[in-house]
């Protein structure tokens, strides 16, 4: 493990294999495929369903967080004084406050103070308050008076780089020396090239902006505290609390409800969690502190944006020869990982020679947090156009040219093999069912609108999950079930998968089948949901459980009445016999079942393949339209084709797919934080009407998802990859190349703007 | 089992046993045994612990039940059409609402109707309402207008059975056929005997009265129930629950987090769990029902009265010769149980010849519910104040007189032997601490205030738990632990003793040790907590669970390092050496540990053992003094020894001494339900103020608990048996004992108030 993939897994990662022995993988299912509502659909869209924010707890205060105005600021005094004699006004808590004198671990290798007097970013806490009201904190915060010595700022990596920046952090704006990747001799490669082609492109910096904001509520109960958080994984928000707080794991209780979405900035605590567990402590009252959207858009993570230059050959007969990648990319202040932007250049398609250089600078600006398959949609973006440029160059179909250069081991692992890739059926039964050629054979247009269509591919670095996991599936005398599982359904629907997954094993329908929140108090241990590891983690633990439960219901009864267990099977809530059809018996006649109330099984997650690599693959296909008196660029179709493993719910598959092309065409064509590079470095569009993200409107009707399924059996026992990243790696690549296909224009940065674009037109105009 | 101790489990009892195979018994202990505070006294002090009745939802209705204001009526005609449109009011539910056409099961044996339009006692659910605030609930229950037909009532058992009396149940005033007993030749013995005596007693109804009053908070998540519920048992409410609402068990959540106190009155679910559930439902908003205290002294269970009369024989040297017992008694206007009144008589001293003869007869009152201990504490009100008498007679010490007659086996079970007895034990240790025979020698007394000593002893019919119980012990990396148990902690200190029973095999501090709240969606399946079963039940469970997270360590370990495991145990929060000291692992050193994060352990009851009978055996000890002029009882001391098996906490041990013995002094001295026997039928005393519960002042500060431990380790895998309800069964009629002793009157009728006592005092002297 690298220190550059290392995202949503920073713990050691687990060698061990479970303690049960593995099942054979599926053959046929009953249940596992079909397309099926989510088990929760009714309390999602009644609005019944508490979510943290949600929460009301008796005699709950309200928390606020003082935020630093300025990019770059010393804070010199805080006089809180007034703010405490206010009404309603139950507790301030600033740097000077014992209580609150802690290390904030923005990651393994970079610390800061919960207060921090040097503000480095927009937004960094300076003071905090607890008050009746959010109102009451509101204005306690107004009340709060801070003296800051404004100092200079970096608000872009290529400032940060320049020479004369001013000098953000002690060890200099450069976050260690560049990272190199290398094999074969790209020296060779180029002079093998019969054309070598070099570009740069940008990428703006995205926000996560789930629907739901962050935060918590925070209660003590003598020395236990429970919290109620949105959050991707609770036993991480567990292992921080337990660790700065310094209280054993079991009594820091993480309850995680629904949870509004979180797409990677949700996988760890935030200051929010440990300032809101403060402020209950002090005040004995528990304690309730969301963020605004604006503070989530300045504090709680984005996608880095980067400058990316790329440089590649191609024989004539499509062999790529070499690739050199050199990126500049920036985490913001604090050196939290702004990595994997050269993971497609060395790992998506067979080339012998290739160079990537990493370099990561500082600026003034919140941290960065993974989002949804970090460093790959900006990867793609460079790789994916270069492709489409080489394809051209060569007089080739870019389809075409990637077919020949998939591979069938991972490059960058040294050669492991994967246990299975579909990069080739992805792209050609993609190719055919969204009707690649013909579209492709259009004539000439003319006129304001035109026309055109693109493709782009992918792999995802990660994808296949893996230990530990542990969870429980009770069966109840009445034959309903429950799954206490500790991963998050952080909105993709895994709580409706998981509990197809049981009844595929216990014959119960998924109706009987209900799952528990992820709480560190009542379910076993799993890491966060993310990384697309869901459900290739949880499912063969999910499975196994299952598993437990029917050995055990069967042993009951093969006791009781004396039959042969190897010859017995659930259905229906029955135990049936797979060769006498005359012998079922109900769970409700099991006089030992109805005694015993309930049978508990454990089940584990078991090791990976030992040396094979699991990975998903994509390719993604689209039709846009382009206003060329506008600029505006309308996306008129799309097709994603996945071979993201088994597919366990064709209806939550699906949407995924949609939902990650949804958030491509953002990355692509809209969504960009703006920060003031020259006067103040803050962010101009802290805001959902100023940062524009894809509505329904900017997003096609004809999306189609399909998925092909290999049937690898090696991944796991239930045959599933990650999906959930994958479906936005190419999305954006794939947009800009049709966008060169309808008006011969090659957009290299994002946001693909209307103004850009007309610009760009502009030029070729005149050029042309 | 026979239907007169089915209580408190009334399902199929189990007969299966457990999956896992059972340990030996604990030798020495090193932390069971020891005198430790509870692990949540904090929270239980400092009024942080949330009980369902704190429960604050967002959006959340309160409810409220109309209740019938007259002993018997039949409702004509419920006008709520004013109570509809009143501002706030969100539902008006009555029994003409199709959502509430349920039959409500009081037992298994009687049903009525959720709102029954015969109303049997005062407080019978007439409608029901949910409002914003509770004041506009309390309004709206005003407006409704109900025309009742007032039927005669019945408010006495003499009454019920009495010639002409208004038959109230369509089956006769009798619940069913007297129920007879009967072992040996009861005219054979009387005609051995040199003594024989006969006497008829009374007991006054009692109010469990609890702390906190009955109710829940309801909501529902899509089609799924969560309810919030002041219980002892979530598991039964679950069942109820679903089947009322024909639900799965699954989709019934019900939460039992703190609770304030039941003594056998929240064994089941109200009408209120149901009303408030269906109001959530209309509504579709959650809803909180709580009953005042007054509904709570109506509706919600009370100890049954009963007229006793006895009459026994014994011989000179003590023998016990026969005893012919009969007695009768209510539960109220419907039919859920009021036995075991004779069960001390057949069942504590060895007699050859014994008759009993129990008559049940409804009358116009709220139900009866178990009451800590059923039956027993009126059944010793009667045998123990009987055979002081006879010792009086036959000039023997009446501790002495008891020591005669301590049996092996028992007798009204076929002559089972007990797995231990320590009766005797607790009557000659108890003595000796008591300085008994010294107390017995003092002088006549003259003068207004006078002193006496008084003993009794019991047994309890059950109190050695059983299957079946699923407990999970969770051990996080950290070296802490979480146990998920089902069993409710009544207030009696559950959580803290099988922290203890884990810590002694985990070697962990119980300070690490956290018990999570009983929760039907999150832990395992138990049986309600009551019938002095819950630590004999679980206790085993827990420790079964503790041992195999023990063995899974354990092999890891072994594993890892290639020690032998059967050389290894756990102390610390490390894996040490049994034999070699310097092999000290901690448990933040075992890799595979650190790597899986947790391990669980699924523990299971074993087995109860087949051919003996487990129960608690107790003697009371207790010193008074009566003030002749107003007939004032002051109790001076009090001892109690109790064989409850091993002492697995010191301290919530003696507490449960102590408050059993306050609790069988407001039954000996205070309390007594009041209804209106002539005028109205109605409760004259539904309140606090009037219904006289013990306070501080009533109880001695020298109260004394001697444990007397046997070592029986045929019981369980723990040693421990029941102790919460034998604490309260003699103490009574030890109180009566010493009244007697002090001022020569034998008060028969419960309470020894002080108006009985001083006309009793005024007959003796006349009759002096």
């Amino acid at each position: 493990m690298t220190r550059r993939d290392s995202y949503w897994a920073e713990g050691p990662l687990p060698e061990t294999p479970s303690p049960q022995s593995s099942p054979a993988p599926w053959g046929t299912t009953r249940v596992v495929g079909t397309r099926r509502p989510r088990i929760d659909a009714y309390e999602r869209v009644s609005g019944t369903a508490v979510y943290p924010s949600d929460v009301v707890l008796p005699g709950m205060l309200y928390g606020a967080i003082l935020r630093c105005p300025h990019a770059h600021a010393l804070v010199k005094r805080v006089d809180a004084s007034r703010a405490e004699g206010m009404p309603g006004v139950r507790a301030v808590m600033t740097g000077r406050s014992k209580v609150a004198d802690l290390d904030w671990p923005y990651s393994r290798r970079d610390h800061s103070k919960l207060f921090d007097p040097h503000c480095r970013h927009e937004g960094e806490a300076v003071a905090a308050v607890a008050a009746d009201t959010p109102q009451q904190a509101a204005d306690a915060l107004r009340a709060i008076q801070v003296d800051y010595e404004v100092l200079p700022f970096v608000a872009d990596e290529r400032d940060a780089v320049a020479a004369g920046a001013p000098k953000i952090r002690d060890g200099g704006n450069l976050a260690g020396e560049p990272e190199v990747s290398e094999r074969g001799d790209v020296a060779k490669g180029f002079a093998e090239a019969d054309v070598v082609l070099e570009r740069s492109y940008r990428c703006a910096y995205e926000i996560h902006a789930p629907m739901e904001c962050h935060g918590c509520v925070a209660r003590w109960d003598g020395n236990r505290l429970t919290v109620w958080e949105s959050t991707q994984g609770v036993f991480r928000i567990q292992a921080t609390l337990a660790g700065m707080l310094h209280l054993p794991l079991t009594d820091v209780r993480v309850i995680g409800h629904y949870m509004g979405g979180g797409f990677g900035s949700k996988l760890q605590a935030g200051k929010y969690t440990v300032i809101a567990s403060l402020l209950a402590r002090v005040t004995a009252r528990p304690v309730k502190l969301f963020l605004s959207r604006q503070e989530t858009m300045l504090c709680v993570g984005n996608r880095p944006g980067a400058e990316i230059r790329l440089k590649a050959g191609v024989k004539k007969d499509g062999t790529l020869t070499a690739f050199e990648l050199s990126s500049l990319t920036s985490p913001g202040a604090y050196e939290v990982g702004a990595g994997l932007l050269d993971w497609l250049a060395r790992d998506l398609y067979t080339c012998p020679n290739v160079r990537t250089e990493s370099r990561v600078a500082f600026i003034n600006a919140g941290p960065a947090r993974p989002m949804r398959a970090p460093g790959h949609p900006q990867g793609a973006w460079a790789l994916e156009q270069m492709i489409d440029e080489l394809a051209e160059a060569i007089q080739m179909d870019p389809v075409e040219l990637r077919l020949r250069n998939v591979p069938k081991v991972s490059q960058a692992r040294g050669g492991k093999p994967y246990t299975s890739t579909g990069l080739a059926r992805c792209l050609e039964e993609g190719a055919k069912a969204f009707g690649w050629s013909e579209a492709r054979k259009k004539q000439q247009q003319n006129g304001r609108y035109r026309r055109g269509v693109g493709s782009a591919a992918c792999l995802w670095i990660a994808g296949g999950g893996g230990p530990p996991s542990t969870v429980i599936v009770k069966l109840f005398a009445d034959g309903s079930v429950n799954l206490n599982m500790g991963a998050s359904d952080i909105g993709t629907g895994t709580k409706s998968v998981m509990a197809m997954v049981v009844s595929e094993e216990l014959g119960v329908n998924p109706d009987q089948i209900r799952v528990e929140n992820a709480d560190t108090a009542t379910t076993q241990f799993a890491t966060p949901s993310g990384g697309s590891k869901t459900v290739p983690t949880e499912s063969p633990a999910v499975r196994d459980a299952a598993i437990a439960v029917k050995k055990q219901l069967l042993a009951l009864v093969a006791e009781e009445k004396g039959w042969d267990p190897a010859d017995l099977e659930l259905d229906g809530q029955a135990v049936v016999s797979r060769t006498d059809p005359q012998r079922r018996l109900p769970f409700a006649e099991i006089s030992r079942l109805q005694r015993q109330r309930v049978i508990v099984g454990v089940g584990y997650r078991g090791p990976n393949p030992e040396d094979a690599v699991v990975n998903p693959f994509a390719a993604q296909f689209c039709e846009v339209e382009v206003d060329t008196n506008t600029g505006e660029v309308r996306v008129l179709r799309f097709l994603g084709a996945h071979d993201s493993g088994r597919v366990l719910n064709r209806l939550t598959y699906d949407n995924q797919v949609f939902g990650g092309i949804t958030m491509g065409i953002g990355f692509g064509l809209t969504e960009e934080r703006v920060l003031d590079r020259r006067q103040t470095g803050k962010m101009l569009n802290a805001n959902l009407h100023s940062y524009r993200m894809p509505t329904a409107l900017d997003v096609p009707a004809d999306m189609v998802s399909l998925p092909i399924e290999l049937g690898d059996t090696e991944c796991n026992t239930t045959g599933a990859k990650g999906l959930g990243e994958p479906v936005t790696i190419p999305t954006a690549a794939a947009i800009a190349n049709a966008v060169h296909d309808a008006v011969g224009v090659r957009v290299t940065d994002t946001p693909i703007t209307p103004s850009r674009l007309i610009g760009l037109l502009a030029v070729a105009h005149k050029e042309g």
